[in-house]
């Protein structure tokens, strides 16, 4: 298949399934989170999908990838990324309609909407890499985009997780990426949102190093307990990447 | 000094300072998680501790030995564990009475009433090794004193929170040792009190196991932005206890 490139935009190679995706480098590049996400993903047969705020659609391709769900869905409120990431889906060959085929669709929109936009229990997992940073006043970052990316300028967690509370059936799983430095923030809003965290991984650079990205598992209607998984270590001493990185998040 | 062994009880060495304590093989004897948590404990010169279910006096006598606390104070509900833990201070030669000297105080009462017996914001520091176990119903355990210490029969961790949080002075902290299962539950009941997690640490076996421990400090009114420790391991591959624990928890 052809990838049609825009300028300023380039082709990488996502190493697996011999998947490729469009990014725009003066916009937001996906980084390590966004594979560590999809690697802790637990998806079924058959399930759907919805990944809200979904970029340049790296989540949607690699979870395409990386499981067999039939329908992945993306929300993105930047038109511009949402038609960049169409051209990666069809670039890869990648069904964009419902079908018996296996799918990718993006939409324009607004998280905050999410629930009018697909209906109300319509998902069996919601993904989401969002803005880590407090919106803070007075930022004027000439680059719109990336701080729309990475502060919570557009969308607060707490929008983000009654959304996902919404759109989720009851049972259905709610995977996150985030900062460790906001966690008893994050769980207590799942919890509000009756989103019980069920499963968290803390992601550790090195490992006498601070983790510096945590997983989490929520489930909707869940029981309260939760599983502390083992520390995930990135870096070997030697500054190679350790063999459960390299084994079960594809590196 | 001496101290005063009653029938069946045995004199432990707590291998710093000098320290020895009274402990009831058949009740509830302390375990690695006192030890973790009077080493994580941060406490100033001539701050006060209140120590909430101090059962033994474990946690008092080690704070003792690790900080440099003026005065330290035990809540404890079962008036046997109070008297013997009373006879472990007076063994050690330490004062039970307020004046110049440090002094440790236990106290014969519910922790559910501890704001009134000591009064709104008059504690630095609150320390608890509490109950880990959701009360079950229809438990039947034939040592009572056992059930107490390890389920929430008398109290649960709502009412741990709420009387912390009055008896802490603002910027106080909160000091706690708990099982990570009960993590979610544990840090949005702590935010709902305005005991905002602000430092966390879990305790893992072997690295590549998950944690049996967390380690949480709290504090009243804090800015919720928190800090997650590198892991803290306890056994080497070889089966030895790690450097980290032998210097820091004094193992």
């Amino acid at each position: 298949m052809d990838f049609l490139l825009k300028e300023g935009e380039r082709l990488d190679d996502l190493q697996i399934s011999g998947l490729k995706i469009i990014q725009s480098p003066s916009g937001f590049c996906f980084g390590m989170d966004a594979v560590l996400l999809s690697g802790f993903v637990r998806a079924k047969k058959n399930e759907n999908i919805l990944d809200l705020g979904t970029g340049s659609g790296i989540l949607p391709l690699l979870l395409y990838a990386k499981t067999e769900a039939l329908q992945i869905e993306g929300l993105e409120i930047d038109e511009e990324s949402v038609l960049m990431a169409r051209r990666s889906v069809a670039g890869n060959g990648i069904s964009m309609e419902e079908g018996e085929e296996r799918f990718i669709r993006l939409h324009k929109g607004d998280i905050k909407e999410a629930s009018s936009i697909f209906g109300k229990g319509s998902f069996d997992i919601v993904t989401s890499n969002p803005p880590y940073m407090i919106a803070e006043h007075g930022i004027t970052n000439p680059d719109y985009r990336k701080q729309v990316a990475r502060h919570e300028v557009l969308c607060t967690f707490k929008d983000l997780a009654r959304e996902t509370a919404l759109v989720l059936r009851p049972g259905g799983r709610f995977f996150l990426v985030h900062r460790p430095f906001r966690l008893a923030e994050l769980l207590s809003q799942l919890v509000e949102e009756r989103l019980e965290p069920k499963r968290l991984r803390f992601v550790h650079p090195h490992l006498d190093k601070e983790p510096n990205m945590v997983l989490v598992e929520a489930v909707k209607y869940g029981k309260s307990r939760m599983k502390i998984e083992p520390p995930l270590i990135v870096f070997n001493e030697d500054g190679s990447y350790t063999e459960e990185l390299v084994r079960d998040y594809s590196f």
